[in-house]
């Protein structure tokens, strides 16, 4: 059982991620990347998609063409935890690339 | 310019696509399909990715680990066109193997 994070940790790991917004309704952090195109975008997604299963913490994500939206939250934890902040990270490392 | 279906048209599509929903609204197709797991969702929709591009026709998709929901429309002819249909076919092809 992974737990969830406490307020102090999620306002932390919050201020580290100012790429990601806050959905307070589901406790969960939000990014939308826009690539050139669906090449780029599909590709952004096939490398989240090993890191996800590696991880064992997959994403809720949508692809128009050129667009990806992710959410993650911890649904065993009813909310952010610890893995959701390195996935976010992992995320960005790759958005940076 | 892909002109969108007539009336005729979009109705012998649908009879010939049981697995998929029309969504009046926007005028497009939805299919949900559930996988064992997210290895075999994400496997499908690479296939589907690959495919999209070649047609260079490109689905609205979301996928939470073993589900993923796909709406096929045609947003240069206001709604389902040939396009579509030849998408659908293509996914339902991929979903039966």
């Amino acid at each position: 059982m992974i737990e969830a994070l406490s307020e102090a940790e999620r306002a932390d790991a919050l201020d580290g991620l100012p790429e990601w917004d806050h959905d307070e309704a589901r406790d969960a952090i939000t990014r939308t990347i826009v690539f050139a195109d669906f090449i780029e975008a599909f590709g952004f997604m096939t490398q989240v998609a090993l890191i996800a299963e590696r991880m064992n913490h997959h994403p809720e994500w949508a692809n128009v063409y050129n667009r990806v939206d992710i959410l993650l939250t911890t649904h065993d934890a009813g909310g952010l935890s610890p893995r959701d902040i390195e996935m976010a990270q992992a995320i960005d490392a790759i958005v940076e690339e």
